[in-house]
């Protein structure tokens, strides 16, 4: 996919009902996006596949889904409210604001990684290297300071700092703090993950790349305690079923690649992180951070039962010795997986006398499994009773205007893997045409076997 | 279901995984939930189930998923930065602090409805009535004041007014603000809907009843719009259509009014609203709103055309004449209907040397479809096998811990509706037993035939 297609992906999910912007019509909110009605099956299909594959084909993992407001101790707890910030400085010339670390990755060309550096290691870079103010090119910045990503907001009629509570900034400590209450009403006996999809909310300065890195976004992310020990073991487990995952929801595994955090980049308790990287091929870099996995210890169960007084221990049923899990991270945004999936899908193909844009999703994830089309306008009724026939099994959809060869087109533009026209042939001998989007080859498939064609097509 | 019933259910929901207190370990943040493993399956069930019959199976009708985080402009457009605000009193001696119309309406036991009464007239009847304080027995009120029950927060850096945004009190606007980008994308004609699941907050100052009112909710709502002049039709066809689909999720009829608003209750704008009532058997009331109607004209569309200065017309395709549409809304909370829907099925029943707790639920929203025993420890192997075969297809559990008879009452408490069990025999006629959990019946069924006997049960 080269540069230029990223851009044609995005403008794609804007005109055919996938994105809009947010609050459009009032020019929009800063970096929010709205899901149209083809891009809201798409991401409810592949929340849907994440949920099948992680909760409900494993009999370790269960779900839940936790509140976006929590008590703030929480955050003090898991290090949020101290540092969970970005780098700020600003030019003394223009008052234009920039991350500082930002401002080293792009002068450096990548070469650079400061993001476990100091303040004053990420000054004296700027200062040595008289990197110069992006917008003004003067070399004349503030001292940085750190500025917290949490959204604040606050609970009950008094705004003031005992009511102060934060937008979650991510899904996984609603299942750390409810580790015990899971553990007991579920009876688990380790390993066992527990699994949410849910809003999180990051107060970025600087978001972008379309749907890459918003302030909102919606999480899907797995904590799979273990015992110590038998980290490392599942640590690799999941850095392979993640991977497999995204191959089977259709991408392309050559535009996939895992990377090792190295000692310097790695945090202070983990013991393995990596990130499983997309070939986005945005405008300043091929590759993007897709799902990050990560061999947490027992940093964030030991916090929470240092800062609650409550214990979160497990005992072991077979020896009875007691210990804090450790644990096993695999966290990955929607719109990330989403992106990643259409530029994967994305095609302009030629055909002999004719180009078409066709998105080769994956039949279950496709945001409709097949449009129903009347040959002409005599049989719309017919073909309504179509519709209907399978609208209880399958998201479909349904279209009556224009030749059918433009309508063919319309839904290899969203990807509905199959086309079924009702023609006057149909009336006779009780079967439907039905188009395969990605090879074009028609077949007659009888209409009392259609809803079983579908579902064997598109199984997941 | 009697007074103390609720309570009953509410406890069960605590212990059984449905829901947990938020942040529990931290004291909890007042008023939040999590929900647990069996509770999340059975809300995305119930979201299921709606987004099926209101969007997968209409053709009329399409979903979209809008930003929390909007515009400030469209909560002054949609009046929600003028009016949408409890009306607040405190007690100048004890200093505690009250809901004007709470006051009025617990003075009055229901007699009296305050809802569109002004701050004076709501003044004048407690201070003629000579309301006491319910904290310290004083009758020494401040002013009635209004306050705004948006959460705020701050996009950027600065915490002024001009960062200031709000987490949506509702997701109505979203369909509204998108009207015209759904109608185009998806060459949509009149009448045609727009809906969406999704969370939403409103800093109530008295929330309660457990999860019937809380801070933090889920809507599931529907924007149909239609040509003025049918509004009527349809909003009639709504309140049949919403009072049938919590029929056929399994609530008895006999749990659920109609309740029209009159004309004093009625907003400015509205030709009609209902409630769709449900009988909670809360401490105070026996019935509580479950799903609003509303036929709410073209108040919200020609709102935000006036004040984003953008067409929200549509022009008929037949006749070329353009209009604002009429919208019918009707708007539902999962967190309420699944209160409801628990306190429905919830059932001790007598048995002939015993009492079980048992839940009636749908097999469609049920929790887990089935749950897979094996008769002793040396048929677990076999059993795990099962649980494969059907964990492609259903959200099931295993249980292989205690007799069978509590592994029985186990699943009749979280209302599985099928317990397979694995034995002796079926190594030799490859069959199981399966045990129906309201009748309490037992067949034999070939395990080859046990995915279709299931999802024969489990249709909607
Ligand atoms: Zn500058
Ligand atoms: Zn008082």
């Amino acid at each position: 996919m080269s540069e230029k297609n990223f851009d044609t992906v995005v403008a794609h999910m804007k005109n055919s009902g996938f994105v809009f912007q947010g609050s459009e019509i009032y020019g929009g909110l800063s970096n929010t996006w709205d899901f149209g009605p083809i891009g809201i099956e798409l991401k409810n299909n592949i929340k849907n596949a994440w949920w099948k594959k992680f909760i409900q084909e494993d009999p370790n993992n269960v779900g839940i889904q936790s509140a976006i407001l929590m008590n703030p101790e929480v955050w003090v707890a898991s290090g949020h409210v101290g540092g969970f910030s970005d780098p700020l400085m600003d030019c003394k010339k223009c008052k234009s604001r920039f991350r500082a670390d930002q401002l080293i990755e792009n002068f450096s060309n990548g070469e650079e990684n400061p993001s476990g550096w100091s303040k004053e290691q990420m000054k004296s870079y700027i200062d040595d290297n008289k990197i110069a103010c992006p917008n003004c090119g003067a070399h004349d910045f503030t001292d940085i300071r750190e500025f917290n990503l949490m959204f604040k907001t606050f609970q009950g009629v008094v705004e003031d700092s005992k009511n102060t509570i934060y937008l979650r900034p991510e899904t996984a400590q609603g299942m750390f703090v409810n580790f015990k209450n899971v553990q007991r009403t579920m009876r688990k006996k380790l390993p066992f993950g527990i699994g949410q999809i849910g809003k999180s909310f990051r107060n970025e300065i600087t978001p972008g790349n379309f749907i890459f890195r918003t302030r909102e976004f919606e999480q899907m992310e797995m904590e799979f305690f273990v015992k110590p020990g038998e980290d490392l073991k599942w640590y690799e487990y999941y850095k392979e079923f993640c991977m497999n995952f995204l191959v089977s929801i259709g991408i392309n595994r050559d535009n996939l690649r895992l990377r090792e955090h190295d000692q310097e980049e790695l945090s202070h308790y983990s013991k393995g992180t990596c990130d499983i990287e997309y070939k986005y091929s945005f405008a300043k870099a091929q590759w993007g951070e897709l799902w990050g996995i990560a061999d947490r210890t027992d940093f964030d169960l030991k916090a929470h039962q240092d800062a609650s007084k409550k214990s979160l221990e497990y005992q072991d049923p077979q020896t009875n010795e007691k210990y804090i899990p450790y644990c096993i991270e695999p966290a990955v945004g929607v719109e990330r997986m989403m992106l990643a999936v259409m530029c994967d899908a994305y095609e302009v193909e030629e055909l002999e006398n004719d180009t078409r844009t066709v998105l080769h999703l994956h039949p279950y994830i496709a945001p409709y499994k097949a449009c129903v089309l009347p040959l002409r306008k005599e049989l719309v009724e017919e073909s309504k009773e179509i519709f209907a026939q399978l609208a209880g099994d399958f998201t479909i959809t349904y279209d009556e205007a224009g030749s059918i060869g433009k309508r063919y087109r319309r839904q290899d533009e969203i990807g509905t893997p199959f086309c079924i026209t009702y023609d006057f042939d149909s009336r006779d001998d009780k079967c439907v045409t039905v188009r395969d989007r990605d090879t074009m080859d028609q077949t007659r498939v009888k209409i009392t076997e259609l809803n079983d064609f579908i579902k064997e097509k598109v199984k997941f």
